[in-house]
């Protein structure tokens, strides 16, 4: 059975997270599988991502995988899926993979980048894709409390009742907070993430920012490992999934 | 009469176009006039911006100008003027400016950018701000020719019907074509644009580039002052008006 790997774009607005759920819930998974059925004219039994997204978060390069009973045209696959989808989800490239190949297992990196629009004028043109701030932020200290996360650490202080991980241990390539304008942009790249992890990190940043967290830094909140240390979740719209690279 | 001036960021998609028209269409001069004085709770003679932009044009910062009685509070008129219009267009700064500044009169520099998203996907987190175009674009051969235009020319070939300018004579400080992943922008700076003269620009360079012109450069497009000479106007859903300078 050809074995397929999808890279995908989509607008988390438009859909309830990554996850098939039972009812009438519209979601990227179910979706997905729908219309792949649809277009090739055969049952498939299940299409797996590299991971899920949350309600609302977005992917710039989701990557997916499904098997087939028969190899089909690519192109006209790509073409086909975007179509039905109307601008809510596109395909970005299409391949035949190895049949070993799965989009979980065998990721190397993923870079989330989660955008904050800080300037008092509420967002018009990058509606939907920041979370606005008016409030100044001090990105110097943002940036520096950002990279004390690289490396191997128990993130168990920024992960969501109900995550459903192996393990709280989780390794952290790059950390980062950048200004570009009046947009504040937190880019971390890593193997895996607990539940809403990216947003509670972001979250906590920006309280440690407006002194909402005083006394604490990241890496003792890390080492505290308690939910209630850490900050706020910050909203799912401003984040996106920017890649997932695999070995 | 105090003089305030605005810089104000637009979605295009929302409005048909800045000027106010007869009748029941919903123009950007037309709602902000509207929303001025509801916020102000007095009669605007005339908001006038810095030029117009057509209908389904973005802006991330235009600047306007209008009279009024008394010196209002700049913050609450921010606040107020943003929050009436609901993410569509949003207040970025305000101040008071001296009797004399007028904002079409006294702009020096305006500065366009067209984007167009170059891949075989359709857009869909840059959706209704990029022009799709799947096949490949030579960037190398529109800069070029983009570049071209930079200097004192006669763009009658770029002018649309209709165009109310006192000459067809313009002078270009910038013109070039970037590429920034997928996305291939084109970006000019001049004192003041002939209508649709930025969207047939890109519109000939990309014809140039699909080879859909062939034997005329720029230049000559520009020497023969005939519109049929030049390419198809861009959709304007491409364009955003980035900023406009004063002395």
């Amino acid at each position: 059975m050809p074995n397929i790997k999808l890279v995908i774009e989509y607008d988390g607005s438009a859909f309830h997270g990554w996850q098939t759920q039972p009812g009438e819930v519209r979601t990227i998974q179910g979706e997905l599988h729908r219309v792949l059925e649809t277009v090739l004219r055969e049952k498939i039994k299940v299409v797996q991502a590299s991971g899920r997204t949350d309600a609302g978060v977005h992917a710039k390069a989701q990557v997916v995988a499904f098997k087939v009973e028969e190899q089909p045209d690519l192109l006209r696959l790509t073409h086909s899926v975007s179509s039905l989808f109307k601008g809510e989800l596109s395909v970005v490239s299409a391949e035949i993979v190895p049949d070993s190949f799965h989009p979980i297992r065998d990721a190397e990196r993923k870079q989330y980048s989660y955008r904050i629009l800080n300037r008092a004028a509420p967002a018009v043109l990058k509606k939907g894709q920041v979370w606005h701030i008016s409030e100044p932020l001090n990105v110097e200290l943002m940036n520096r409390e950002a990279k004390s996360l690289i490396g191997v650490h128990d993130f168990t202080s920024f992960m969501a009742a109900g995550c459903e991980a192996l393990s709280t241990v989780k390794e952290i390539f790059e950390s980062e907070v950048v200004r570009d304008g009046d947009i504040v942009i937190y880019r971390v790249v890593g193997k895996g993430f607990l539940k809403q992890m990216v947003r509670i990190i972001v979250g906590t940043l920006v309280d440690i920012s407006r002194a909402r967290i005083v006394g604490h830094t990241m890496r003792e909140i890390v080492e505290l490992k308690d939910r209630k240390a850490a900050g706020i979740t910050a909203p799912a719209h401003g984040l996106s999934l920017d890649f997932v690279l695999y070995r």
